[in-house]
C-alpha cells in the first residue's frame, strides 16, 4: 500500500480576496473553480483538478488530502486505522470534496487534525501538455510553484500521530529532532515520507489543531531567490528568508535530498536543533515555531 | 513489491589507473575497496558500501544491482521473472558480490544485459553521518557526485525488457519516445520508474548489450557547471555539455521533476526527439546516440 | 578621457517582424521606438533612448556607437583618431542618429567598421525607477536582457584596429589570443576594456566588415539556462548552448570578473584556443567561428 | 585621474589565531606573508601580494589603501585633499607598508578615518596564472573569496567624506539613502563608485572611526549559498544570512549590476531603507546597524 502524495489542502484564510491576489498572482498558481465562497488552485507542473483549497473565515488547516494509488488501498487504511484505535473513521463519498473521488476521513484527536485519503481526483491535465512538453509554461511570470510539497502540522502527542502514519499509511521516518541523545529522550519533531522525497507531511510538537505551514515545491536555490525577490515586490512578509535548512538538508520551501526506506535517519538534538532549522543563523526565531496558526 | 534503486553498476575500463583518477579525485567517489584488479567507490550521499565497481578489461556494463526493500521481494521477483519467460534466473550467493548478500540474477536476451536482486549491503554509513550533520563534506573538493542515479542500457527489443521492468519489478514509465502519435509507433525509448525519481533506467533500442551511461546526481543546474569546469581542468572529455534535456526535464547527469505514478506519461515523437534529447540545441549529436561503448 | 560604454549597436536583419518579436517577446527588449523601417529597442536596466536599432534588408552590422563621458572628450577622440590615420574621421550632427546626440564618426578601412562617439543620449528612464527600486521589472516574462554589453566584430588588420581602440579611445588589453608563446605570434583576437569589464569590444581576425554577434548581459548562470530555455520554446536557434568560455572566464553572453587596468593580461594560445573559446568541450565548432554575418 | 580598486583592508583582531583559521581556512584567502604579529591575505583572483592585512588587538579597521593608475596621480590626489582641507594629509614612503610603494595618507576627522593612496604593490600572481587559466583553482575548498570588493565606513559626518571622495579621487554616488524626499533631506548613507562597480565605499552615518563592513566578492548567488553552508560548518556567526539587498541590488557580500557614471543616482527613503537594506524580510535588523566594532 503506497500513499502517493499529499494531493490537497484545505485552508481558511481572513480575506479571500487577498489570498487569491497572492495565490494567483504573486505563486502564482492557477485558479481552477470557484464557488460558494471556495478557492480552488494548482500548480503548473500538477494533472490533477486541485492542490489548495481556500474558504474565508479564520486562520488555519481545515484538512489534508492524500491520494492513493489504488482504489483497494482505502479497505486497508479503513481496516488499519481502527485497528489502531484513537482515531475516528468515516468513509466519505464521491463529490464530498469537489471533483474528488469517494474516500475515508481519519480524525487524529492526538493532535486535532483531520486527513482524507482518496483514489482520484477529476484530471485537467499539464500547463505543458504530455507530448513533446517544454520545460515550463512559457508565459509564467512570478515565481511559478509546480507542485504541492508537504505540510508542517502541530499537535500535543506526535507520538501517537507519526505511529498512525507509520502503521496505517506506511510513512517512514527520515528525520527526527529530539531532546537529547539519550535513552529515553522526547520527539521534538518528525520528518516523514512515503516514498522518496525527504518529508511528505512533517510533525512538530506543540498547540493541537496547529497548521505550521504547508509548502510547494520550488525547483532550487535560485528560484528561492527569485520568489524572495518577488515575495517582497508585492509586500508578503517573509518570516524566513532564503536559508538552507539543515533538517531535510533542504532551502525554504523546497530542495534536499532523494530519500530511500533504508536511508539512516538523521537526528537532530535541541541542542543543535537551531542550525538544524536554521542552518546559516543558528537560532531559532521565535515567530517560526510559535507564531502558527 | 517495491525496488529501492539501482544500488550499483559494475563496468569494466581500459585502463583501471586512470579511472581511479578519475573517480576518486575528479568526480570525486569515495574508494571503498580494493582487489584482484576490482575498483569500489561510493558516492558521499550514499551509506551502503559501494555503487560502483570498475574492473579491468574492455569497456561497457558487466551488470547492474537493484536493491528490494525486504527479503521476501526476492521470491516475488525470481517467480515473476521465471513466469515472465524470455530470461535466465538465477540464485546467486552472499558474497559473490563483495558486501552484498544473497539474490537473484537475471539475464534479459532481449536486450543482453545482466540484473541482480538483493536485499543489503554491508554499510558504511553517511561521509556526514547522521546526528546533526552538515549539508555536505567539509572538504570537498571538486563535483561531489552525492549518489548513484540511473542508467541508460541499450538493446535491441527493448519492448520485451520494458514490459519485464513492469510486470516483475513494478516500475512504470514516466517518459517514452517514438516514432510518431500514430496508432502503432515504435517506441525508441523508454524512461522507467521505481518510485518518484523522473527515471532508474532507461531503454534505448540499438545494439544488444551496449551501455549509454549511468550517472550520478548532481544537486542542481549550478553544479552541472561546476561539474563541467572541473571536467575541463582535469581533460576529461564531454560529449554533452551542460543542457537542459527535454526528455524527463532534466540537465546533464541530474534534476528533473518529482515523479508519480499517476502522472501522465511524456510523449516525444521522432520528429521532435532532438528537442527531448537536446534542450537547447535541438539537433542529435550523432556522439550521443552512437558513441556507446 | 574615458568611454562609458558601447552604447548602441545598429543592424540589419532579412525580416524586421520576425526580429521585432524575437526581440521584444523572446528576449524581451522594451521596443521604444518605429519609424521608417527602422525598430529602436532597450533593455529594462538601461535609461538612455535605445541600445539596438534594427532596419529591413540584408545582415550584419551598419554601425557601433560609443558614450563619452564629457562633450570635450570629443575633440580629443578627433584629435587622435586624426593623428593615428588609417581611418576616416568625420563630425556627426545631433539627430543624425534619433536621439542622439552629435558626436565623431571614424570608420576603420583595416576591418572595415564603423564607430561613432557620441556625448548624449535623450533618457527614457529605467524600468524599475531611482525610488526605491524593485530588483527587476516585477512583470517580467522570458529572459530579461538588462543591458547591451559588448559586440565582437571581425576583420583583417585587428593589430591596427586594437590600436586605434588603446591609442585614440584609451582602451586597454584584457585578454589575448595568439598563435604561440614565440617572440612574434599572431595574435588571432583581442578583448578590449574601456574600464571594468572583461570586454566592450573584441576583436576577431577574418573577413572585413563581418559581425560576430553582439551580446546583451544577463545576470548569472542560472539566467543563461533560463534564456536558453526560453530561446527553445521561441524555436530560436542556439549556435552555442550554455557552456563557459575559458577566455574571459564568461558564460555564453555573460558573466566573467571585475577587470581592473593593472590586472595582467591572459594569454590564450592556439592550441588551447578550443579550451578557450568553449571551455567544457573543448573542440572549435566550425560554425562559432565562421557563420558570421 | 582614476582610482583602480580599494586594494586593501587593515583591520585589528582581538585573536589572530582564530582570524588565520577563518581567513585562510573558511574563505579561503591565500596567506602571502605573517610578521611582526601581522597576517597578510589575498584572494584567488588577486595578482598584488595582498588584500587584507590583520593585526592583533582591539577591533575595527586601521586604515584602507586605495591603488591609483599613475605615479603622477598621487600628486593631483595630495594637492586636491590639501585644497579641500578637513583633513591631514601626508606623504609616505615605499616600505611602510609592506610590499606597497610610496604614496599619500589622508586623514578625514569628519568621520576618524584613514585612507592612503598608492600607485604600486609587489605582484605574486593570479592563483590560475595568465597562459590558458582554469576557471577557478581546481583544489579550492570553501567559498573561495576572488577579490576584495569594497567597504562599508561609518562617522558623523559622512556628508563632508562623501564630497571628499568625490571632489578629491573623482568617485560618484551610485545611490543614497535619505530621510525623505523633501528639499532638504539628511542623508544617511552614501555608496560611492570609482568606476562601474556598484560601490568601492560606502559611508553609513553613525559613530566616528568605526568599521561595518569589508567584504570579497563571491562570484554569484550560488556561492552566496555555498558561503552560508561553510560557515556555518565552521561555527562562523552569520550576522546576516543569504538575501538580497534592494540597495545596490546585490546579495550579502557580493552582485549587483554594472554601474556607469551616467547612470541616474537611486535614492532610498528612510521608509523604504529596509526594504533597501534587506530587500527579503524588510526589517531593520538592529545588530546590521548598529554592532560595528
Amino acid at each position: 500500500m503506497t500513499i502517493l502524495r499529499m494531493g490537497y489542502v484545505q485552508a481558511r484564510v481572513t480575506d479571500l480576496g487577498k489570498a487569491r491576489d497572492h495565490d494567483a498572482i504573486t505563486l502564482p498558481l492557477y485558479p481552477t473553480a470557484e464557488e460558494d465562497g471556495e478557492l480552488y488552485f494548482k500548480g503548473w507542473d500538477e494533472w490533477d483538478h486541485h492542490s489548495l483549497v481556500l474558504e474565508q473565515g479564520g486562520v488555519g488547516a481545515v484538512k489534508f488530502g492524500f491520494k492513493v494509488e489504488k482504489v483497494a488501498d482505502l479497505d486497508g487504511i479503513e481496516a488499519r486505522a481502527q485497528a489502531f484505535g484513537d482515531c475516528t473513521v468515516t468513509r466519505m463519498s464521491a463529490g464530498e470534496n469537489r471533483e474528488v473521488s469517494d474516500g475515508v476521513r481519519v480524525h487524529l484527536p492526538c493532535i486535532d487534525h483531520t486527513f482524507e485519503f482518496y483514489h482520484s481526483m477529476t484530471a485537467v491535465g499539464l500547463e505543458v501538455g504530455t507530448h513533446n512538453p517544454d520545460a515550463f509554461p512559457r508565459h509564467l511570470v512570478g515565481i511559478g510553484a509546480p507542485m504541492l510539497d508537504h505540510a508542517l502540522v502541530i499537535g500535543e502527542d506526535i507520538d501517537t500521530a507519526a505511529r498512525f502514519f507509520m502503521e496505517v499509511t506506511n510513512f517512514y521516518t527520515t528525520e527526527r529532532a529530539q531532546t537529547d541523545l539519550s535513552d529515553n529522550p522526547t520527539t521534538i519533531a518528525y520528518w516523514l515520507s512515503s516514498m522518496q522525497k525527504v518529508h511528505d507531511i512533517a510533525l512538530l510538537r506543540g498547540q493541537n489543531g496547529k497548521l505550521h505551514h504547508f509548502a510547494f515545491q520550488t525547483r532550487d536555490w535560485n528560484d528561492i531567490l527569485h520568489a524572495a525577490d518577488i515575495f517582497a515586490m508585492d509586500d508578503v512578509p517573509i518570516d524566513v528568508g532564503p536559508t538552507r535548512h539543515g533538517i531535510t538538508r533542504g532551502e525554504t520551501f523546497a530542495g534536499g535530498y532523494t530519500s530511500y526506506r533504508d536511508r539512516p535517519t538523521v537526528i537532530w538534538t535541541a541542542d543543535q536543533l537551531a542550525k538544524g532549522i536554521f542552518y546559516h543563523a543558528r537560532e531559532i526565531k521565535e515567530s517560526f515555531t510559535t507564531v502558527y496558526t
